[in-house]
């Protein structure tokens, strides 16, 4: 396997597609911590224990916010993580780079948009347009590796 | 690191790992749309701003068919992911081709199955006979990987 | 590519992530057979047909254990599944082993405790200090490939 085909930050279509992906999935992980940044202030927790260290009676109620930012993260959960797997293997179907980095672009571009969009509850259908240019991506890559193989 | 044993299409393992790794990827993210399929017709939505696209008023039901169809999403992203992450690790551990052939071909025809059964609310035990299956896969190929590796 | 680069495990940063990667992922996995630990003597199912099949009235009623397991699975979902990502990407940029070793044993290290903090519901902060270990790995992680990678 020659470095310019294969998992290495020589492979260009590799190291494109590890910067992308790790942009995604920064965004990903930083969700989590958006959730606390409503969770803290507005005292709306997900464990009795919680309640017990902020010395707030438990409640069972919700806060809209916590579980906008909760669904925006569960979005990610089911696309970007998605992304990350089959883009591994699309990397090593051997594509050209130009298309590589336009799917690439496409995808981390959109789920930008995508969360900021969801998060500051744009009127639709702006976050089903984003949405669906994520799941286009996937769907292309993961075609791409079918093709690429066999059962 | 040889093409024959290495993340390479040129690996046999690996190019059948990445055939079954992307069916049950593709399975997993068209589970999204399926949950529109029913979202949309039904008009019962995920946050105000789809209420208002629709021209609905903003509803906190539910409907069983949108719950079943997440429930089954969840439970992709639970074990449909693990298994491309455990699988990957498991190729680089130098199986036998028929082995991992094997493994590869129960957890994917388990998962699809699994999807139909639940999906169809098919009587137990069948979907927790295939959720065993696919559990099952994951944690053989887990242990093979940490008798690869130590501490 | 050299081997002791890439992804083999003649590679000693990549065999030692695929043991922490594995142990992860793993209990990751065994958070769903965790569930039903508590689902079934209990009799709280997630759909009408696990109540046939246990002949049980359904019912809607939540079991406080059970929901506290799936919080700590959800939670994996969001933290271990992005590490096993952002790792691979992260032993490609070719970090230092003692260093990477580190990062890899606080990550497995509180994450195991994370689980064992949540179930029992050891008072806070402890299970919020333990989050925060993984998080930061996993951003430190990320932050090193974005720095050996561009757009």
């Amino acid at each position: 396997m020659a470095a310019s085909t294969g998992l290495s930050l020589e492979n260009e279509v590799f190291s494109k597609f590890a910067f992308y992906a790790g942009v995604v999935l920064i965004k990903t992980v930083v969700m989590s911590l958006w959730t606390a940044r409503y969770r803290i202030p507005r005292k709306v927790f997900i464990t009795p224990e919680d309640y017990v260290l902020s010395n707030t009676p438990v409640s069972l109620s919700q806060d809209a916010d916590v579980e906008r930012v909760r669904r925006c993260h569960q979005n990610d959960l089911e696309n970007v993580l998605p992304f990350v797997l089959i883009g591994l293997l699309y990397v090593l179907t051997g594509p050209e780079l130009s298309t590589a980095l336009l799917v690439f672009r496409l995808f981390a571009g959109s789920r930008l948009l995508h969360t900021i969009v969801y998060l500051n509850a744009v009127p639709q259908p702006s976050r089903a347009l984003l949405f669906f240019v994520g799941i286009g991506v996937n769907i292309y890559m993961a075609v791409a590796v079918l093709r690429s193989t066999s059962f």
